[in-house]
């Protein structure tokens, strides 16, 4: 595995471990740029960020972007993609990138999906055409992309899998990692792995010995919020903590709402992304320290504050709950531009208070104050 | 007239005449700041000037924003705008601002609408309501909206229409703006009158001389770009030039594309506004001075040039035909924000070219120059 191992473009330093609860304060070094962890990474699917111009999210801190292998594939395509300079040059987003593989994708969006030990074949979403994913090819793909950080290709099995089948799906994720890390050439790109072994503590173990032996530069933790209630997710993440290197990054793939980031990170998270924040935005839901928002309920109409007071992004800065408010009744593009705007800037305000209390030792006293707060509602 | 008379917090500087043409370089002076004519006003509707952010538009150099007074009246409210402190502050655009009476909006968009001496009697576009448009009440929606210019309540007679019936609606539309006038009481706004006669010049001179009686600080042109041909229109604004007063503006409302900008600004026009420039753009229409593309074709598929090249706009500094291309293929909002941004861009790139030419005397020369390189197209 030289090639891994010569191949570390993306570093992971820690700065300290809060004393509370373990939660680690870090900076992830990548060819685009340092980020502090731990850190939330907005999702730009198809090589945006929905509804956000590249510049607002710069002006909002954000850091890592990530991008979807499975959706840029089938459209635009990769080869595109790579002729544009890459996904950088192409969606002008000059920060650290992460793609992932497209695992997840071809098993909750494509249809007729087909599992082999080769790989898996699928069909398009967009239009029913045939496709097959083998790690060789999405290592291919994501090189094209050339983001920072480029996920292995894994299985991720379903919510609710028998041990057996999580077994199976488990093994072959670990040799498609392996077949990944061997396939992967580019010198300025990280690769990650991916652990899997769904809601079962010991298979979670054995995946993550697996995985941390074939010593990538940093590890995924997939499969997890399927569907599992989150004190099962939160024990899977305390279980295979004592196995995770410390001097390598630990994200928490597909997870992000208030709650989940400060408990990741109270579990040696160190990176998180999600939709949730962009998607819920364009359904006039605001996140707030005090909770969820929905704007456009009555109660608003002539609420002249801001979604949230203290807060200062654009949207806060500027324009009042009764003006969105109106913007959502009358079906206006701009409610969701603002909304987008304050729901990143909400996440990355979280992030900086999750940090700023590892700093101080004292997450635990952060979150239980969230709590009271009602930030998690 | 006095209260009119007194009330010019609007006023307008005539700088020089082009020589070639006749056409008209001057400022606007607003209560919002100053604003060089001939000058192309976007539209923002319902207090949103559709998918670009305020701070954007400013970049862009916008001038003047036009908002609805029948959209915002219906929704959310005048009285609702005018508890939020006024348009400018409800929709954060600090420059200038005008509204629209709402005429020519209860004669397109509500329907079983009854004219009567008194006013109009509407149904609501949304939900079917009732209401009653009168001058006195127009006055009191504009007052409150507070943008910088009001225009007086008038009657559009639809294309088409017959002498007798369009003598009837313009000798409506001249006591309305009277009403208007008397109704009109605040003294940093102005009130501008419209002119109609739909397509009979005799009626257009009438109404030019009837309006211009009453003193009005600025003269709307109503009822054009109904569905006749540009000729019919240019030869209308033809005829009424002798009859405009040259020290107060001149707005050819509803108006704004490419060649109407020029041919209007050589028939003496200083104010436009037109929906077209956003509206294309959410419908991946870009307008250049090549004429217009639209980027969803194949032939834009792997073009990594800017949607124009020369052109100064945030889209254009940054992104590729290519990308916008992928991202209407793929439905993200992203593309009508930068399209949005480069077509308003062309435009007050097109009325900068249309004001140098009258400063050097050289309209006519400007006009055949974008003539061959197909700006009309």
């Amino acid at each position: 595995m030289e090639e891994i191992k010569n191949n570390v473009p993306v570093t992971y330093e820690l700065i300290k471990t809060c004393k509370q609860t373990g939660a680690r304060l870090g900076i992830l070094h990548t060819p685009h740029g340092d980020v502090e962890t731990p850190t939330y990474m907005c999702v730009g699917t198809q090589a945006t960020v929905k509804a956000i111009l590249p510049r607002d999210l710069e002006e909002i801190g954000a850091g890592v972007v990530l991008s979807n292998t499975y959706h840029l594939y089938l459209r635009p395509g990769h080869e595109l993609v790579k002729k544009a300079g890459g996904l950088h040059e192409f969606s002008q987003w000059h920060g650290p990138m992460l793609t992932d593989s497209g695992g997840f994708q071809v098993f909750s969006l494509a249809s007729m999906n087909k599992i082999k030990e080769d790989g898996v074949e699928f069909r398009s979403h967009i239009d029913g055409s045939r496709h097959f994913f083998t790690p060789e090819k999405v290592m291919e793909i994501e090189e094209a992309l050339g983001a920072d950080i480029a996920m292995a290709f894994d299985e991720c099995a379903p919510a609710g899998c028998s041990y057996d089948y999580t077994v199976k799906a488990m093994d072959r994720t670990h040799r498609w990692a392996e077949r990944c890390g061997k396939a992967h050439t580019r010198q300025d790109q990280a690769l990650f792995g991916i652990i899997q072994g769904g809601m079962f503590g010991d298979l979670r173990i054995e995946s993550t010995k697996a995985l941390t032996q074939m010593d990538f530069p940093g590890y995924g933790i997939g499969g997890l919020s399927v569907g599992e209630p989150k004190p099962v997710m939160y024990e899977m993440l305390d279980t295979i903590r004592p196995y995770l290197p410390e001097n390598k990054p630990h994200y928490l793939m597909g997870v992000g709402s208030p709650d989940c980031l400060v408990e990741g990170s109270m579990r040696g998270i160190d990176m998180f992304d999600c939709v949730m924040q962009t998607r819920t935005a364009r359904n006039a839901l605001a996140m707030t320290f005090e909770g969820k928002k929905s704007l456009k309920q009555l109660q608003y109409e002539e609420d002249f504050r801001p979604i949230e007071e203290g807060c200062d992004c654009y949207a806060c800065r500027h324009f009042t709950r009764a003006y969105i408010r109106h913007l959502i009744k009358a079906n206006e593009i701009l409610a969701a531009q603002l909304i987008t705007i304050h729901n990143l800037r909400f996440s990355y305000r979280l992030m900086e208070g999750i940090r700023n209390a590892i700093r101080e030792d004292a997450l635990m006293d952060y979150r239980n104050e969230l709590v009271l707060r009602g930030t998690f509602n």
